[in-house]
C-alpha cells in the first residue's frame, strides 16, 4: 500500500481570488459535486464571515449529499484582543455546518508587527485560541501557515512556534503556505525537511505560481513527507494562480505512484478541466499540460508514425489515462467510439459500421468547425444526433423573429421587443412581447406562442446563460457562442447556439432548449 | 565573481513547433536582434539543412551585427551509414554562415533501434562523426542528447556513451534534453548529478513542459551545476511548450543570484515578453509569472494598504525589476486607498480629505452594486473620475439609437440594421448600418455619424469584446457586462458597460471607448 496524499481543493475560494473568475451560486453546488465525484478529498467552499453569499452557498450545501469529499470552511483567526467565542468569523464557521474548518493565521514576524500591527504574543495566542476553541465544535480543523517559508527565512524559530502553537490547541493539519508565490522549489525541500524535524502533526503544502513553479514546490513537499496538496483546478487564482491540482495529481498518481485520487477517476481529468474553465467562463489554456487541447498533439511526418507505433517514444504518459487523446495535426478525425459512447448514453442505439454513424460524425465535424462545442450542451448534442438521425420530429416551426431594441435620450432606458412567428400544429402563431433586453423578449415572445399549444412550457426556467465571444480580436464583429442551462424542476439540461450575430446563437439555444423540454415530457408521456 | 549561466534561446525553432506559432522572416530578424540586446547569450535561428527558409534566415542574418549573442544553426547527426562531409545536414550548416553548430543525436536505445532503426554502435559513429566534421569548421558545437533522461532510465550506460562519444569527438558542450517533458525536477536533478560524475564537459539542459515542471527542472539542473539553460520566451514550444526563459531567467538572477542576463536588461523582460506574444499573433497570459498583467495585480482594501506601505508583504519581487508595475484592482473590495493609488496613475490629483474624494467614492459603490466592474476598464474608470469631478467635456451627446435583428424562414441568415441620432459640435448626426450582429451595426453607425468630426477615428480599432453575464441563474432576464479593449497603434484601453440589455451594455462601453480616443488624442494635441 503507498503512501496516501490527500488532495484539497480551494477553487472555489482561492481560486476566485483570481481576476475575472467568479461563480454563480449554483455554479459552485455543480462544481462541488463534481470535485466529489472525482475524489477529491476536501473542498474549500469559501470564507462565510467575510462574505454572504459563501455563508448562503454553505447552507445550500447542506441539502447535498458528498459521496466522498468533506466540506471545509476557512477564515482568519479571531481579531487581535477578542475572545473566539464571540468572534462573527468563527461564529460563521459554525453557522455554515460544514464539518472542516481551515484557519489561516500568519507565520512571518514581520507580517504580524507590520500588517496585522499587533504583538507576536498575541498571534500565538489567536492561532491557539480559535483552534482550540474551534475543536470540540468541529470535526476537523486545519492550520494555514500564512506567508510560513518568507516567515521561516526571516525569523525561523517565531515561524515553528506558530506551527507549534497550532498543534499544541488541537489542529488536525499544519499546512504550510507559499502566499507570495516566489519561493522556489529546493527552498521548498529544505524548509519541510526542517519543519518535520520539529512538529509531528500532519503537514500540508498550499503554494503560490509567481515564479512558475508551484507544481514543482508542491510535488516536492511531497517528496519530503507531506501528506496534504492544497490547489485549484487549472491553477486559477490571484496574480499567477495556485498550484495547478490537474497538472499535480496526475504526477502524484502516474510518476509518483502515490496513492491519491483513485487512478481510474483520473479518465475524467480532462473533462473536469474543461467544465470549470466553461463555469469560469476562460478559454481553455490548449497547451495546458495532460489535458490541453495540444497536450498529446503531434506534427507530420516520421514523427507520428513513431508515435503511432511506438506511443512512448513521444509521449510521456498515455493521452487516455487522463482523459485526453493524441492529436495529428494535418487532419483530425473525430473520435468515433466517443460518439458511440455518447449515444448509448442517450438511449440512442448506433451500430459502428452504419451510415448513421458517418453521418453524425460529418455533421458534429461541420459544426465544431463552424465553432460548435458540446461540452455543458448534452441537449443540443442530443438533438444533433437525433436530427442526423432523420428521427427528429420538431415541435414547431420558425418563420420569422424580429427584434428591436431603442433608446431616446442620452439618460432614456432602453426598450426592447420582439416579434415571433411560428407554425404549431398547423396553427400560425404571430407573437409580439418585450423584455429586459432582445434576448429575455425573444424568449417571452416564443412561450407567448407556444404555451397554448403545450401548457407544460410554463415549467420551463432558463437557469444560467452564458456568452462567450470566439475569435475575440474580431472585436464585435467576431463569432459568438451561447450557453443555455435550463430546467423544469425534474432535471437541467444545456443547450448551445453558435453565430455572428448574438441574437441568432441565443435563438439557437433558446429553440433547443424547448425543443428538448417538449421531447422529454412526450418521453415521460407529459401531455402535450 | 558568481557563476555564470548562459541562455540557449530557441524560440526561433523549438517554439515555432508550437501550434499556431510561426515567424516571418522579417520577424525572426527583429526577433533576433531583441533577444541580443537583452544579454541572451546563445540564438537558435533553425534548421537549415531541414528547411530553406530557415536556410534564408541565416543568410540575412550575415548582414546583421549581433552585438553579444552567437547565432547558433540546428541539425541532426549525419545520416545512419554515409560519411559526414557529404551529408546535406551538415554542408547546410557550414552554408548558414552561424558560428555555432547544435547537433542533436538520440540518448535513447529504444528510439535507436525503434525510431531510427539502426545499431547502437553507428548511433554512437552518427554522433562522433559529426561533431569531429564539425569541430575545426564551427567556432563552437553543442550536442543536444534527446531523450536523454528517458534513455538513462532505460539504460543509464549507453545514455553516458552518447555522452562520451560526443566529448571524444570535441563537443564544447552536452545538452541534456527531457524531449518528452516528463521528467519530474527531482529525477532531473539525480540525474545530472550522475552524469557529472561521468563527463567533464560543460553541460546544458533542455526541458519541456509535459509536467508543468519545465521552470523548476531547469533550475534543478543549474543547482546541480548545469552551466547552460536552453528554452523559449512564454515557453512556447511543441505539444505544453519549453521551458519559459522569462521565468527562467528572473528567478536565476533575482532569486539565485546567478550571473547570467545583466540585472539592468530584466527592466526590459516584460517588453520583450509582449513582443514576442505580438509577433505570433498570441494573446498576452494575463497570470504569466513576472511579466503578466495580473501578476502584481492587488485586491482588497486592507491588503493594497499592506501592500503600498510594504511592497514585500505581498510581492516576491520588485514589479520594476522585471520591467512590470504594481495594479490595484478596483472592484467590490475597493477601499480608499485603491482609488488614491488610481487616481494617482491616471495624473488627477486627489487628497485624500477631499469632498471630491468622498464623491468618486460614492458613484463608485453605486455602479459597482450595478454590477459594474472596472478590472481591465481602465479607460471607463478614468472617466468615471473625470464625471464625478464635473471635468469631463462630452465629445458627443447620445440623441437615439435604435437596432433591429430580424430572420425569415428557419433556413435565413438573420439581418442587423443599426440608426444613431447623435448630436456633434452643434449638428444633429442620424445614420444607419448593418454589420454581422447588433453591436457590430451600432459600431458603424456611430462612426459614420463622428468620422466626419473626428477624422482620427479611422484609426480606432476594436479588439477584444467579451461578454460576461452576472448572476446567470436569471437566464435571460439577467445583468450583463461587456467589456470592451480598444487600441489605435498607440495605446490599448478597456471600457466597460452594465446594464439589463446587452445592447445597452455594448453601446456604454463602445461610447466610453469613443470617448476615451477623443480625449487621448486631445491630450496629445491631435487635430479634432
Amino acid at each position: 500500500m503507498s503512501r496516501l496524499i490527500k488532495i484539497y481543493d480551494t477553487t472555489l475560494r482561492d481560486g476566485t481570488q483570481g481576476e475575472g473568475v467568479s461563480f454563480s451560486m449554483e455554479d459552485k453546488v455543480r462544481l462541488a459535486t463534481r470535485l466529489d465525484a472525482f475524489g477529491i478529498h476536501y473542498i474549500e467552499g469559501g470564507w462565510p464571515g467575510s462574505n454572504p453569499k459563501d455563508l448562503r452557498f454553505f447552507r445550500r450545501m447542506q441539502d447535498v449529499t458528498l459521496k466522498h469529499a468533506r466540506l471545509a470552511a476557512f477564515s482568519m483567526t479571531r481579531r487581535a484582543g477578542g475572545p473566539a467565542a464571540t468572534d462573527p468569523n468563527m461564529l460563521a464557521l459554525i453557522e455554515s455546518g460544514a464539518p472542516v474548518a481551515t484557519i489561516v493565521g500568519k507565520a512571518w514576524d514581520f507580517h504580524v508587527t507590520h500588517a496585522l500591527e499587533t504583538t507576536l504574543a498575541e498571534n500565538l495566542a489567536m492561532i491557539a485560541d480559535s483552534i482550540a476553541w474551534l475543536r470540540p465544535r468541529m470535526e476537523e480543523v486545519l492550520f494555514d501557515a500564512e506567508h510560513f517559508f518568507d516567515g521561516f527565512r526571516a525569523n525561523p524559530q517565531y515561524a515553528l512556534e506558530t506551527l507549534k502553537a497550532a498543534a499544541a490547541a488541537g489542529a488536525h493539519w499544519l499546512v504550510l503556505c507559499d502566499t507570495n508565490g516566489g519561493t522556489l522549489p529546493h527552498d521548498v525541500a529544505a524548509v519541510v525537511r526542517e519543519v518535520r524535524r520539529h512538529v509531528a502533526t500532519p503537514l500540508g503544502i498550499h503554494v503560490h505560481n509567481d515564479a512558475e513553479c508551484a507544481v514543482a514546490s508542491s510535488l516536492a513537499a511531497v517528496l519530503e513527507g507531506v501528506e496534504q496538496v492544497q490547489g485549484t483546478l487549472n491553477g486559477f487564482g490571484e496574480r499567477c494562480g495556485n498550484a495547478n491540482l490537474v497538472s499535480i495529481v496526475p504526477s502524484l498518481v502516474l510518476k509518483l505512484g502515490l496513492d491519491c485520487v483513485p487512478a481510474a477517476n483520473l479518465g475524467e481529468l480532462r473533462d473536469l478541466s474543461r467544465f470549470v474553465a466553461e463555469l469560469a467562463n476562460r478559454k481553455p489554456w490548449a497547451s495546458q499540460p495532460y489535458v490541453g487541447d495540444s497536450a498529446f498533439a503531434h506534427k507530420g511526418g516520421m514523427h507520428v508514425s513513431a508515435v503511432l507505433k511506438h506511443p512512448e517514444t513521444y509521449e510521456h504518459v498515455r493521452p487516455e489515462a487522463v482523459g485526453n487523446h493524441r492529436r495529428v495535426l494535418v487532419s483530425e478525425l473525430a473520435g468515433k467510439s466517443n460518439i458511440l459512447w455518447k449515444a448509448r448514453e442517450y438511449g440512442i442505439d448506433l451500430d459502428q459500421s452504419t451510415p448513421e454513424t458517418r453521418r453524425i460524425l460529418d455533421r458534429l465535424k461541420t459544426l465544431e468547425d463552424e465553432g460548435f462545442l458540446f461540452e455543458g450542451a448534452e441537449a443540443s448534442f442530443e438533438l444533433l444526433m437525433e436530427r442526423a438521425l432523420g428521427r427528429h420530429r420538431p415541435f414547431f416551426a420558425l418563420d420569422a423573429y424580429r427584434v428591436i431594441v431603442e433608446e431616446q435620450g442620452a439618460d432614456g432606458e432602453p426598450v426592447a421587443e420582439a416579434t415571433v412567428r411560428v407554425r404549431v400544429k398547423g396553427m400560425l402563431e404571430h407573437t409580439a412581447a418585450s423584455g429586459n433586453g432582445p434576448v429575455n423578449a425573444l424568449d417571452h415572445a416564443l412561450r407567448k406562442g407556444l404555451e397554448e399549444f403545450y401548457p407544460s412550457l410554463k415549467e420551463l426556467r432558463l437557469l444560467d446563460y452564458k456568452v462567450r465571444i470566439l475569435d475575440e480580436s474580431k472585436g464585435t464583429a467576431a463569432k459568438t457562442r451561447v450557453l443555455i442551462t435550463s430546467g423544469d424542476g425534474r432535471e437541467t439540461w444545456g443547450t448551445v447556439g453558435v453565430a455572428d450575430n448574438i441574437i441568432e446563437a441565443s435563438w439557437q439555444a433558446l429553440v433547443d432548449s424547448v425543443e428538448y423540454k417538449l421531447r422529454a415530457d412526450e418521453r415521460r408521456g407529459v401531455a402535450g
